[in-house]
């Protein structure tokens, strides 16, 4: 909005590209900010001028760390026959949550979507290969989004992985828990009903 | 989210304090700055520890300046006759944009709220006072939220100003432009009655 002193407009602009923040939300936070402690701006400003380089990414799984050694990469710890391969290193957050899978996790990249720029080039799929032979994995979970971008990058990985004798999953669709059918798009319910398992 | 490097937690504990923002968004920001520039960073931390000190609040009428001389408060531009009196110095902003209005503005402070801890001794009554006297101000528009909270102070302030011998008005409730009867509640409708003018 005109009239904005130009450090606010700046900050406004800053705020406008978190996502799913546009011009109001960011004057929001904007004026917010302002009535923030001196202290307190301080200390947020220092995180994030230093977050890139206090968080890094582990080079052989792609996931966060902080510390020398990868969180996700101990072979102690973790079963390399089973690996998980997901878009970004917030997805590994989600399933550590579960307590239920103890297998290794890969951080593939971007899903592929044309129209964002977003090709097989931008895949790490050659240090997925190296893993899968050096760990002599048995099985690949394709933990993927369940969109049309997720499905391509799905059906991407199975052409490239289809040399390789090894067990290829991905996660299953279907009824959320605590859902019901009333409120059930098609697609699931034809995904939940072809994926129907022994009771 | 356990499992987190420790600075993304805190970073996450800083974004959870902008208005609106839960954990899950908080989430998302947090990895959306991890892919920032790192420069980009700088710039934005630079932008957050600086705003406090670059953006200040005018003496006279609560506006932000950041310049040394308050862009509201040139008598010469403006005319001191009349008086806007707001809660925020955001909401300047949105009467200047209406191109309307060409008196002077004083930023009254939070509106009275007991629960949040919002007396009359937080709003700046006596500089509206003298300023009142000093102008020879003729005019005072309330232009304060339609909430209860909103009420409760403008009725505070009518009380306050009730010795000065000047007219005092409120901004107009009704139907917003562009509206249509269907979606309008009945208190708004009984205002916008209520309050019909000659056409």
């Amino acid at each position: 909005m005109n009239g904005y002193p130009p450090t606010l407009l700046s900050l406004i602009a800053f705020l406008k590209k978190l996502p799913g923040v546009g011009s109001k939300t960011a004057e929001r936070f904007a004026f917010h900010l302002l009535a923030w402690e001196e202290k307190e701006l301080g200390d947020f400003a220092d995180l994030v001028s230093k977050v890139k380089t206090k968080i890094l990414s582990c080079r052989t799984c792609g996931c966060l760390q902080e510390k020398e050694v990868c969180p996700f990469c101990n072979l102690e710890l973790r079963d390399p026959k089973v690996m998980c391969v997901i878009s970004s290193p917030k997805d590994v957050y989600l399933f550590e949550q579960t307590h239920t899978f103890k297998g290794c996790y890969h951080v593939l990249g971007p899903l592929l979507s044309p129209l964002d720029g977003k090709s097989p080039d931008d895949l790490h799929i050659d240090s997925l290969m190296t893993r899968l032979e050096d760990y002599k994995t048995e099985e690949v979970i394709i933990a993927l989004d369940s969109t049309l971008e997720g499905d391509a990058t799905a059906l991407f990985l199975k052409e490239a992985l289809s040399k390789l004798q090894l067990r290829l999953t991905r996660i299953a669709f279907g009824l959320p828990i605590g859902s019901t059918l009333d409120y059930i798009d098609g697609s699931t319910l034809t995904q939940a009903l072809s994926g129907r398992q022994n009771f």
